[in-house]
């Protein structure tokens, strides 16, 4: 396995289809109105999930990757060929089409807020058009993965987090990126096997209550397992927890100086009660360092509640409610064209802003502390850590893909470095400005595309 | 493409390690303490979400392809071999394993309820346990989807839904099996032409914003648009809605006979409103024939209003709310170990019920409504249809996969059947009993269970 390998999963060959049908329609209206000129677009969130109070921006490495690899396979075009609106020579054009293109991009696990762009990505008009649902898909999956985790590792407050979602999430490519997302966000490891391998994700896990349920009885359970796997954790709910967590103290009598068991785990009932009666338990067995793991249901507010009360756990395993972001399963995420044949574009009738043009956003810090950030023209030079650099030029990446624990450290870096507020889990909002510059393009290409539209009739608009 | 690929996509080899680490180091131990006996495992949703009165099973198809391709390829026992816990002999015996068991389930797209299983594995223990984690993921994935888009499409009254949610879904996987599964559900389209090519769903799409900005005005993009793409929708909103729509008049004035557009597409803003004002705009041109597709943020409740209030909207465009099932965005899955060794097996402490042993659900039916179900022992005989049937014995499939048309019938077939309250939005419970057979079973399974437990000590348990 190379480092490709790791860090984007790999795996995503034959992507070209996997678009919305209007942007291959749109495409042959292109080629046909002879449409060639130079799009950019710009990948952001409108407006963060009212239970955000930032994201963290990941899925740019998978994105980039799939952006090298766009291809349309032999079969892609005679599909596309029996549906109506295709001509030949649009899909022999196909046979040939790569992404030529430039892409900046905010690094990895860098905090973002809405209206920021996370990506921009500067091409042919048709290319750029092309790959708008692959990169919207898959940047949002991990930026959602990210931002939810980020929130759950705070609630924790360093006490280490279990990716245990693979099972309710949704798909197997959720579950994976998912891994990859919440690994960067600060999770410390995962139970899914193929993400261990795939992204050289740390991975957890030991028994669960069907392996209890098989044996005999619970004593004759926790004796065999660990026998087999003596440094394990073992389950201690499956028919009464706290009867459970004596057996757990009687093996240790038994096994004397052989019993190295790490840690029980709780996954059900009162679980702030369950751990203080299952620490006094062993405390009293000696078996202080012995630890108590939880899971069941929780999210970062089960996670901080239970912490607040001071019930005694090492480890929170957490399932469903990461693997979905249950509060917030998707961003309003947009991809949006900004200018076209070197003039800046936009909608109006909506009232959804879009700023025109290539941007670069500004963080000012204070004391190691981002104190704001300024949405700007992308050839301005304010004050502040340009965020977005170039990540692909020509169609190529600009750099190999940075290891995962340097992405890991780079995330926890900055959102340490935000406003203790904004990292907190209840709302606060982070400053972001649009520059004077900037703002004064927004309005003049407002104005340009109202003019042109009012000239170009029909008379009675 | 053969019809395997149409039915499930493919492409899911390799999966043996998508995996929990815990199925892993169970196999192993089960191994190690001689434990090959038979087990059933139950797949199950042990309560359904408050917003809804029925799922509809999905996802059986490919949950059987993936278990006829379960390998561990070398990378994945070298990879194996680098975790602690995992002895050669082990390694070894996972190069020849096997799916080898017996899987009964419900017919994909059969409407079902909390505690009814969906589909039910027999099978060594080892293998039973390590598909749990892909098991539960696959099926709950399409379920969740189909159980979503089924309130969809009955608020849309048999207007056409558009599955529009690819870019917005949990990443690629959960895009194109989320169109398999709205399709089953009774989407009449995807915007996913990956999708569309996989699973052979209709595909559907015209034009983004993105084109009538990158023209110089909204006239001059109607008019190139539907010069090359002539049957098409084209989308009115970019600018200004209504007056989006007077040039989709002025455009059928321009060309006359040559004027074939199908629809506009409204995208934004008081979609009620607007679809009225532009259906007396058109009507008054005399295009009655170009139809209303209503577009952005809908879900089934706003469908609802919208027709509810008259709004003359011919089909509607779904996607974000779909696409993650928002308001339940995972479902309370479980995979239960209720046999091993032929004898029942469930957890007592949690007051998570899990009725014993190999299980039938018998679906009676008056006058063509379903009118209640029992939950019986597999091998009672009782009123009504019998839902679950063999689709694995030995490890093979029992029949090939059917085409999906029959199994978007058979969906269609079964959740007409059900009483009208239970296929509104609003909630409503539909009857489901446990037969007297299987609670006798419970009881004394559990009895057997409390008994042991209490009899294994510790002493002071």
């Amino acid at each position: 396995m190379d480092q490709d390998d790791r860090s984007t999963g790999a795996g995503d060959n034959g992507l070209g289809l996997f678009t919305d049908l209007y942007e291959l329609t749109m495409a042959r209206a292109y080629q046909a109105l002879g449409m060639a000129g130079e799009a950019v677009f710009s990948l952001f969130v409108r407006k963060l999930p009212a239970s955000r109070n930032f994201l963290l921006a990941c899925g740019i490495e998978r994105a980039v990757d799939i952006l090298e690899r766009l291809r349309f396979d032999a079969g892609d075009r005679a599909y596309l060929g029996t549906q109506p609106g295709f001509d030949q020579a649009f899909l022999d054009s196909l046979s040939s089409l790569r992404f030529t293109g430039d892409v900046h991009a905010v690094a990895e696990g860098t905090p973002v807020f809405a209206n920021e762009p996370i990506l921009e990505v500067v091409a042919p008009i048709a290319e750029a058009q092309l790959v708008e649902t692959v990169l919207m898909n898959v940047v949002g999956l991990e930026t959602v993965m990210a931002s939810k985790a980020a929130r759950i590792v705070a609630a924790a407050a360093g006490r280490p987090v279990i990716d245990f979602g693979s099972r309710r999430a949704q798909g197997i490519d959720a579950a994976l990126y998912g891994a990859r997302a919440f690994y960067l966000a600060g999770v410390a490891s995962t139970s899914n096997v193929l993400a261990g391998r795939r992204f050289g994700i740390p991975v957890a896990g030991t028994m669960a209550h069907s392996f209890v349920q098989a044996c005999d009885d619970e004593m004759q359970s926790f004796r065999g397992f660990a026998g087999v796997h003596p440094e394990t954790v073992l389950l201690v709910d499956t028919y009464d927890t706290l009867h459970g967590v004596d057996r757990v103290v009687a093996l240790a009598r038994e096994l004397g100086n052989r019993f190295r068991v790490q840690g029980v785990r709780l996954d059900s009932g009162d679980l702030g009660a369950l751990a203080t009666a299952t620490r006094q338990r062993l405390d009293a067995a000696g078996l202080e360092r012995v630890g108590i793991v939880a899971s069941g249901g929780l999210d970062e507010h089960a996670i901080a509640r239970l912490l607040a009360d001071g019930a005694p756990i090492d480890a929170f395993g957490v399932g469903t409610d990461m693997s979905v972001s249950a509060d917030a399963p998707a961003l309003d995420i947009a991809y949006k064209l900004t200018a076209y044949g070197g003039e800046g574009r936009m909608k109006l009738s909506t009232g959804k802003r879009t700023l025109p043009g290539r941007k670069q956003v500004f963080r000012r810090f204070r004391d190691g502390t981002a104190d704001g950030d300024t949405i700007a023209r992308h050839d301005e030079a304010l004050p502040g850590t340009p965020l977005l650099q170039p990540v692909m030029a020509g169609g190529r990446r600009t750099a190999p893909p940075r290891p995962l624990a340097a992405v890991r450290w780079h995330a926890a870096e900055q959102v340490t470095a935000l406003p203790d507020p904004v990292r907190a889990l209840s709302a606060s909002a982070y400053p972001v400005v649009v520059s004077d510059a900037l703002a004064a393009d927004e309005r003049a290409v407002h104005a340009r595309i109202a003019s042109a539209n009012r000239a170009a009739g029909p008379p009675d608009a």
